[in-house]
């Protein structure tokens, strides 16, 4: 069975649809990849696109598409709601496949490397590949922003990992990094009553003592009639699951229903939002199947043509 | 996304091992398919060989491999425990993606009109695509088995579908069908009474009034004292989930644990033995994870890799 990654680089482009589908088609032309999805927001003047395949194909889309991005967009003139640094913002690589995360994050640094030296864009390690714990965070090394980055480098704390002490003119700097899938997963309440769903928030949340690979929030979601649907208005916790192979999604629900039973509240449905690898809702088959002695990897059909 | 069928005929061929290496060359030799597993069992003298692919790959890969048994099994001269009606005694193709049951009722005639007219086996449809209710079960239609077959077929209740009222001299007939994908399922509990298993067996199982796509029966599990681990009497529910699509596997480990509650008795741990689709388990993680509004195809990574 083969490695498979995956990479979201993000570009600074959401206006200029031949921009990003010139971007786009540097991915389209490389074979080993698969384009997943591409997304161009104008408000934040930015586009998200995703792919996967083999690592090498996956290196070779994401520095065709950085070398395209350096070519096309110049950051100085550059404007837009969401923060940016470079043309390329960022490119996580995510293992998705027969790939642990420190075989990405080697990958990670060979991209790192080659988008220095073949697309001339100074590259810092963030997430998992980061070189130091005050680089982990994107926000962090984002701080400042394009405007202010070629005066942060100077300072050693912020060294580029490739490149050195320098920003490309137009093309800023880059970060790139290993992280592990994200799962986008919403719990809904049996309550309009939005300080339940931020109580909740807050106890599974790593920020205040919960589950490590949760980030989480409360929100009260209203929605109009529509479509002979009827309005409706409900507390929600609105989870990022950051590794779902530490911090299972079993394990959130279930904390939540205990939680919520204090406020005389249920869980009345959950929402996974846009791509979950197989291995997080199997994991909680699994659990509340009471399966023992289970190889994913051997038992499950698919598998087999991956 | 491509069709993907699963076929795992049956060949009346356990012994002599060269036989079995040559009919498993035929589906390595062909395009389009995967070889997923072939065992060979003595007593029974017969194999069973497991593979996938695109319909056409697995239509090739079936009859190159009928061929060859045809070539090299003589069935004059076979013995064994597992009752037999053909060198290829069973061909089961199995819709697994992006393929509908229908479709696949429909490749099954193709099959089994190709295996008349390539290798001359007559042909009966069974299972989902039997031409009437009385030939659904393979074990009707084997009745009487090899040596009994030349004259079985002359009855028209039992005229082969392919190939008129006869039968292959040395190969015999075959049963060509569409089932669904099996899932092997055990479930292990907190008593060595087998009489509670046997009683969970009968409500869940259609026979008895219980689920339709459910086979059970009740077993008492001896293991002796191995590698460290101490000696184990339990009873089981061991169950053939015939069509997880329609009764799904959380059902019945739920009604299993609601039975077995009569007797004060719990569920210590499932089992699944040998392959299962991965929807067979993502249905069961939709159910106790409360998803809504989930499309399995278009939001899990792996389904775009297929």
């Amino acid at each position: 069975m083969a490695k498979i990654i995956e990479c979201v680089p993000n570009i600074s482009e959401g206006r200029n649809l031949e921009v990003v589908e010139a971007c786009v088609d540097e991915v389209r032309k490389t074979a080993g990849v698969t384009l997943l999805d591409y997304s161009s927001d104008a408000s934040h003047n930015r586009s998200v696109i995703t792919f996967m395949g083999s690592p090498e194909g996956v290196m070779n889309a994401a520095t065709a598409l950085a070398k395209k991005a350096v070519e096309l967009i110049d950051l100085t003139k550059h404007q837009g709601e969401h923060p940016r640094m470079g043309a390329i913002d960022v490119c996580p690589l995510i293992p998705l496949k027969d790939c642990t995360k420190e075989e990405t994050v080697e990958y990670s640094k060979q991209l790192g490397e080659r988008l220095f030296n073949e697309a001339g864009i100074p590259i810092f390690l963030y997430e998992d590949s980061a070189s130091a714990p005050h680089r982990v965070n994107l926000a962090d090394i984002r701080k400042g922003q394009f405007e202010g980055m070629a005066e942060k480098v100077q300072d050693p704390k912020w060294t580029p990992d490739f490149g050195g002490a320098a920003i490309h003119p137009t093309a800023g700097v880059t970060a790139v990094g290993c992280r592990m899938p994200l799962v986008a997963f919403n719990i809904n309440l049996s309550t309009d009553d939005v300080e339940v769903a931020k109580a909740i928030a807050k106890v599974i949340r790593r920020r205040n003592g919960g589950f490590d690979c949760v980030k989480s929030n409360g929100f009260l979601i209203e929605t109009e009639a529509q479509d002979g649907k009827p309005a409706k208005r409900y507390a929600q916790v609105s989870i990022n699951m950051t590794d779902y192979t530490r911090t299972p999604l079993y394990r959130v629900v279930e904390v939540t229903k205990a939680e919520a039973k204090r406020w005389g509240v249920h869980v009345v449905g959950t929402e996974i939002i846009g791509l979950t690898p197989m291995r997080a809702l199997v994991d909680s088959a699994e659990y509340y199947l009471q399966i023992v002695d289970f190889d994913a990897d051997k038992q499950i059909i698919e598998n087999y043509l991956l």
